[in-house]
């Protein structure tokens, strides 16, 4: 990371749906894999620290708007709605012990990117940001996509191996060690607490 | 315009900052051109129109988020905000006559373009969209950005003299007769009505 | 303008279809008013500055490719081709006193806006440029484009009311007069000229 | 896949410098996965397969441009240059035998993504294109980044595990198994020849 005024948290989907144990994909085994993770505590450890230290951090949700706008050209948009992430329901909402404070911006979209839909690459630059910490679910979904964007944008990546989560083991060791580490720096929750601080 | 079915209206900033009298830019002329555009009753009968149509209608609003993220480095920029435009305030409300139905979409967004930081591209096309009209205000600033973007993004724009409003006549003439005329297709509010319901 | 070192000069469509008196559209009074603006003088007076004082320089060409990939959804791109800004013809050459030395580089795209369909945004990121100057050709269309996405991509822009032309001095009169202002601060060469060496 | 004319193939980055013995690249393993995986003959079968059916075919190519433009920020844009890629050289040419013929399309970028610095999307739509066949190399960088991206974009995406290589078999394993099958169909250059042809 360059200085530490000018990196941003960025959270990707820390919503019922993804990592709770009654969210809509908890069968598939996404709620164990953040427990065993233990993403839920770690996330709000950086975000806790962010607050403390004026980093900016950005919430994203992917949410089911209403009607046919999602499309289904790909498997992982077919997954998703009728009743998962909806928007305005439980499922599509942020886990209460991450809930954002007033003031502090959650980005919807309905694309795995959050490059693809909402305004954080504008919001970012315009506060100069030049490094981020990326933290959330799913890693080999919407994080690992997510991350290889920021790279393209331009955006020194530091990414949390125990501040993520995925649909398993297995699926998180892919994302981490052949997706990331050409695109991002792979730290953990207690170095990038140190590094924000510093 | 190709086939109706096809077609979507989009809905630009009609929120109380940009065109009720009591609004925050009212002193500027903007609620005067828009009474005297008729564009609220205008915009309204479109939305009427395309709902019993079953054409879907997009709404836009221009926000100023929390913080600096809104970036102060044009002119339009520096005019937004800190008091207008602020999300969860009255000023950033759609007005009340063109109140959005339940399971419309809302797409907020803090630049000019509707195309730059939402989804609205994506969303058209899973709609498979090919031709927008296009009514809402300012003429000569979000409106017409939105509409030089989506002809460059190949859509077909019709845009609508009666159904956006500017600053002035002065502006409304400058943005139909020298920006719009070579992008997009200049109608009336019933030439367009009447194109829905064909 | 902030500190020179962030600054770069954008040159738009400088080709012999857009200001050339042998151009696909000199007949339009585009050459015409290219001679009596001064453009092409003024736009190389910019460049050399630029060249001299080690400010990245960056030149676009709009070009018609082969085949129906550049749409025919709006007025503008009806008018372009088949046989005019046509890859690997003369006219979409950039006028022979502009041209590119070794090592500059040049961005071809087939949309009005250099920001839909090139790589410049990133580049300049990458440079760690927050100021343009915009010249070149024409001033309604993709230079005004342009512009309007830089504001939005959070650049600061000049642009030069002199090194830049249009269809007609009433056409330059509205982009610089109604569509600009709220968008980009405007110069003449000699200030231009002035703040690069400084 | 939909309709077949609506399908068109995206041959990506097969430069000598990802995939030729004597590229910049050989001595990563690159070059022996490609032969291995028979990538060269594959993709030609598949480009031919292209042109006798009338199916547009792109051609892609990661490029490193003059000075400072490409970024460091990430450990996959400080692998590429000085040396290789470079615009220019023999590195950055598109393997001999897929050579484009004269009147194909070849875009230059310098991310990861086709998607990011390209005109591709709009090329794509202005054709109706719907169903996307992608080739090439990497698979887990360029290859699956783009693929990523053409999903969110809307595009029904097939790609092909015999015409796409990597570093390695587990390379190649990796973006196939984990990455891909959530986003795309995965299938063989027999199969898409056949599909193509129907």
């Amino acid at each position: 990371m360059r200085e530490a005024r000018k990196t941003a948290v960025i959270v990707i989907d820390m919503q019922n749906d993804t990592v709770h144990p009654e969210g809509a994909f908890a069968s598939t085994g996404a709620a164990d894999h953040a427990a065993s993770q233990h993403v839920i505590p770690n996330v709000l450890n950086i975000v806790e620290t962010a607050r403390a230290t004026s980093t900016p951090v950005f919430f994203h949700r992917i949410v089911v708007y209403p009607g046919e706008v999602g499309g289904s050209n790909a498997p992982i948009f077919r997954m998703l709605g009728p009743e998962s992430f909806k928007l305005g329901t439980w499922g599509a909402e942020i886990v209460d012990e991450l809930a954002p404070l007033e003031g502090e911006i959650v980005l919807d979209r309905n694309r795995m990117s959050i490059f693809n839909g909402t305004g954080i690459d504008h919001m970012l630059r315009n506060l100069a940001v030049t490094d981020l910490v990326v933290v959330g679910a799913w890693s080999n979904m919407a994080v690992e996509h997510s991350i290889r964007d920021a790279a393209d944008h331009g955006y020194d990546v530091t990414t949390v191996a125990d501040a993520t989560s995925s649909l398993s083991a297995e699926w998180q060791h892919a994302a981490l060690n052949f997706a990331l580490q050409n695109i991002a720096t792979i730290a953990d929750t207690d170095s990038v607490i140190t590094a924000l601080r510093s």
